[in-house]
């Protein structure tokens, strides 16, 4: 039923070429062979830690070392709050979609469930192999590092949320996975560059990635009649906004060093989000004519102090300095909103249907450079000698380092982000352009109708008509239900 | 649009200057001052404590403490699931409103970010001032306690639900956190009462403050076509009770001290929760001829043991004195639903929307009257010598009290809380009746259209009409939709 | 009213005595009676353990333990997450139905509050009677065993949702509690067969009793018309779905020994559940002619994984093992939503609901079986002596177990939970077969309108009409907002 829809629809627009979205073959495959995949690479390569080994317990008798102090202990809270916002607050927060809340919520899970295994082999091969056995040792904190690396590329699917098949947000992942573990390698241990809730590692590559990619694919007759939200689903996404916005703290504190540096982070994620919900409050209700409030910028904006501040979370920002980050994204994001979406939409071709470019680059931008700045600006007497090294982890070949050159070196790290995104955007977007991946034609884009089987209500509904007393205590409702 | 319906609809209602709602100049002006404010107050006071600095590493090595000790560890998780409690837990459960889903849920988000800044500086000025430096020193208590500070004023709104604007609810979160600070100096640290899980502090005080707020802003001509929920708003409520009932374990235990008790306040108030919950589901079903349950006495009466069992929570209470404390407080909550709110109503023009005063007023005053009993009760027997002074904290200049005197000086505490909730109410509430907040017209409370944009959907539904195959298949689901 | 339609409807239906669900007298008796009863018996039977004892903190410096020891922040985190699994998971989780959401989150958060109580009583008999004083000690671990309790009462509740009522359910409480414990401590006791995350002793055990008791409640008339789901229904079960999926990590790790048992339990199952997201997507998409997905599928397959990787959590069953399982899980889990549920209906007379034979029964055995070949494998040059020791607990009588024998117990194990399970089940569901439960009759299942009061809106509403200008919004919407 839905194809003979799809060709007749496709002769008002521009491809001539009736776009097939049938995945039946694509979809499967690629989830079994690349879970098959999966299986056999962890076979190879992944073993437990020391922590989660069996000779933890024994080894521990041995140096009479309480069981507490198992890194778990110190990390499986934050990563309890980090899968939160992973699963529920990136796939709430896309349910806005009046018709594309499964694609939504579903499509998320099926890539972060993919993407976080990927991520396990990818980052443990540049930062966890264990030269002795040439294995992975994988822990809490690993399971941490997997969600942030599969964080990157939800935020890219935001760019394209409605426009782009499970194939191709599978492939964007592969890819987007790749990508992340090289860049992340890249900043972290060879630029020396600090990120604890990954402002540069995570949401300006994210961003920046899926912004690339949604230009790559630009539909210049997008049909827009279903991109846009209902009251219901505007508040299934603010589940999605909440968590976010309460888990934050834990996002960025999630892999600070134990004690004062998780403590002081979760502080400053704490502070500076309170301080952008009232500017975007403010802007919100400044742009519309009667002051009333855009429920778009309370989804979006609201959450872009987490995101700026995750650079110098565990740098002695000051509680003060957290606000002021805060205040200023709050500002500058909501803006992006009123401005900048439909001026690049306009005028770079860039269709952003999450507004990611106001959530998650321009904040995580800013972010790279407040913690450039703050890293620069870190002197002895504040940190102390022994706070210095803690904080900026200057060990190692880079003992002498001094605060001022760490500045530099997280401008340099922020910059190895920024072209890690679009180098990369720009590359899988060509890839995702070749027509074998099942997206869909520009008529029926934002659509849950297109991938997912409606059975459990329009099958059953059809076989049983609805019996008169149901219909009369329907009709009985319309008045007060229709409109929410 | 909107004014001319306003204000023809003021003729038929009481008040004849029609009411301006455009809050486009106080809105903003509030949210960008007050946190301009907040920036500066911060600056001049607030640092983090020993535990969040970056020193604390430090001098942990020089007395070779564990890391885990950090406060962090030991409050983290409870602060996470207060946090919560505070933007899902009574955000939610705000939102069961047909068409004030967006205001609940929106401009609690609002009143928690501003309100947590303000307590932190409030309670900071009262509790942790550093007699050194004339600095507050925040850690993750003081987060704690200032989404505690905040919960006091998100009760307060339960009471003006759909009836105050943005703007009234900044100035009443303002004036709320403020005398909240005063009380709570007073009730713990003068009158020296306990008080863990704040029935009194939080919960009474809370409550009588937005009863008294109500009755000073009482519309006699109050329409009430929309104070009433649907189906998918009640579903949404529940989400918010569930969070709440869920994470009241926490609340309660979240800044008792270390060790047994926080362990035994969670005990507790599991177990009151527990009771509360059957004793409401049997009042409710007695209450309806055909014994079905009302949905508003789940959503809320079963939360009622919670409430009540805040101060003794971290008292020997006993497993079986939860349980008696959670069945009382389910039938007198449930009861107050169907009898008691109707008739404040009625008879003293207190229009509670959400029916605080059964969930919040009552039970934190049993909860206050709970706590004076046990405490008075307390003997060295059950406690030992040791487990007085720890759980009474019978040191300084209070190591000679009696159990007996701290059941008076928890009573005492109960009458505090009451006259800060009253009186504060009152005097706030007349600064609320000024006309030139932007409050709603008596015939649209209730309603998000006053203060929300719908421009995500009817803004771009009017510039996209429906194609028609759309329109056919929303017909299609008519008969099966429109109920829920 | 109501009455004369279930009286009606009766005509052409097959039983010819009109089916009474007025449950005013039955249910808050049941309620308070069993409430009054958990009062008396826990004043007799629970007192506080030592670690939520007032004592404890004194002792603890006696022997200089620091306060972080406690049990209270090895697992509270963990039981939090339980807790939210329990009433949040599962109460969403059965949301699906069109018009049975109150019912699904409300009569779950009614049967667990019962059920957590009556298991503290019925486990501590069993396991924690302390012999001194006949007392039955209570902390955090108790708090997750009765919450496991009650996990295996709300999934036999799946398979009979909307077909019974509030008081068959608190029945089918009250004797799943009993049978649960005694099963329990023959598999864990007497057996000593090891079920951390009780792959069989909640899971295998839960599901069968379920079905045992849906087979003797068969409906051969059962109306099907609302047995389904409608779009924002769906995203409601979807909140379920997701905070099961996040926090079945801590599920299974929750009553692990400290340290390295939590950490590797919650290592594999997070594995396992990622594994299981791809086939399922793999085998929904299969299952179509175009490859679209089902949403049953996403919302319980996906799980299956976490349910088979139970028993074997704690073991080393190396990350690939738990790939290997998940991804087993989710290709049987959803061949059995499209296969052997319609088989199970049409053939066994069995009407299982919400599928909990695919998501529970069989990845259940399959849990245990993967366990019993765990353990039968377990060697000393994986383990070493003392882990082996540690992890399956040959300590006592059970010192000189060997591995291989441990593989038999637990097989046995698994024998003796499909035992309980199905013998209990029927036995169960003779009883509620008694006309007198109040339960729906066959052509008003699945139907919330049996058991709640829709007050809040009808009853406001036809007092209140709505005024002709809110009639005239709502015919504006109608064409966007009906479809969902």
């Amino acid at each position: 039923m839905f194809r003979k829809e799809a060709t007749c629809s496709q002769t008002n627009s521009s491809s001539f070429i009736p776009k097939n979205t049938n995945v039946r073959i694509s979809l499967p495959a690629v989830c079994f062979v690349w879970q098959l995949a999966m299986i056999i690479l962890f076979g190879f390569f992944i073993r437990y830690n020391a922590e989660s080994d069996v000779h933890w317990k024994q080894e521990n008798k041995n140096i009479s070392r309480s069981d507490i102090e198992n890194d778990f202990y110190f990390r499986y809270p934050s990563f309890q709050d980090v899968h939160v916002m992973i699963f529920v607050g990136f796939g709430f927060l896309m349910t806005f979609l009046k018709r594309y809340s499964f694609g939504a919520v579903g499509f998320n899970l099926l890539i972060a469930a993919f993407g976080l295994q990927w991520a396990l082999l990818m980052q443990g091969w540049f930062h966890s192999l264990d030269p002795m056995d040439g294995k992975i040792k994988i822990g809490v904190e690993s399971m941490i590092n997997a969600d942030f690396c599969v964080a990157s590329c939800l935020i890219a699917y935001g760019a394209v949320l409605g426009k782009v098949s499970p194939v191709q947000l599978m492939v964007m992942t592969l890819f987007g996975v790749t990508l992340y573990a090289v860049e992340e390698y890249i900043i972290l241990n060879l630029i020396h560059a600090r990120d604890a809730g990954g402002s540069m590692v995570i949401h300006t590559f994210g961003a920046y990635y899926g912004l690339s990619i949604s230009w790559m694919l630009y539909r210049p007759n997008l049909d827009k009649r279903l991109n846009g939200s209902v009251y219901h689903s505007d508040v299934f996404a603010m589940i999605g906004t909440l968590f976010l916005w309460m888990f934050w703290p834990s996002f960025n504190s999630a892999i600070s060093y134990h004690g004062d540096g998780q403590h002081r982070a979760a502080i400053n994620t704490y502070l500076s989000l309170a301080a952008t919900v009232l500017t975007t409050v403010a802007i919100s209700s400044l742009s519309q004519k009667a002051g009333k409030l855009d429920m778009v910028h309370i989804q979006n904006s609201t959450l872009a102090g987490g995101v700026a501040v995750g650079t110098a979370a565990e740098f002695m920002l000051m509680p003060y300095g957290s606000l002021i980050v805060g205040f200023c994204c709050g500002i500058i994001s909501t803006l992006g909103y009123i401005y900048l979406t439909p001026f690049m939409e306009k005028y770079l071709k860039i269709q952003d249907t999450c507004g990611i470019h106001n959530l998650h680059a321009m904040p995580g931008v800013i972010g790279g450079i407040v913690g450039a700045i703050t890293a620069a600006a870190a002197s002895e007497g504040v940190y102390g000698k022994e706070g210095l090294k803690t904080v900026f982890d200057f060990t190692g070949k880079w003992e002498n380092m001094l605060p001022t050159q760490q500045g530099g070196h997280q401008a340099a790290g922020l910059c190895v982000a920024l072209c890690f995104g679009i180098g990369g955007g720009i590359l899988v977007g060509c890839v995702l352009r070749l027509p074998i991946w099942g997206d869909a034609p520009d008529d029926h884009c934002f659509d849950d109708e297109l991938y997912w089987e409606h059975s459990s209500y329009s099958g059953v509904r059809q076989s049983h008509p609805e019996p008169s007393w149901v219909i009369s205590r329907y009709i009985q409702y319309i008045p007060t239900t229709i409109a929410y």
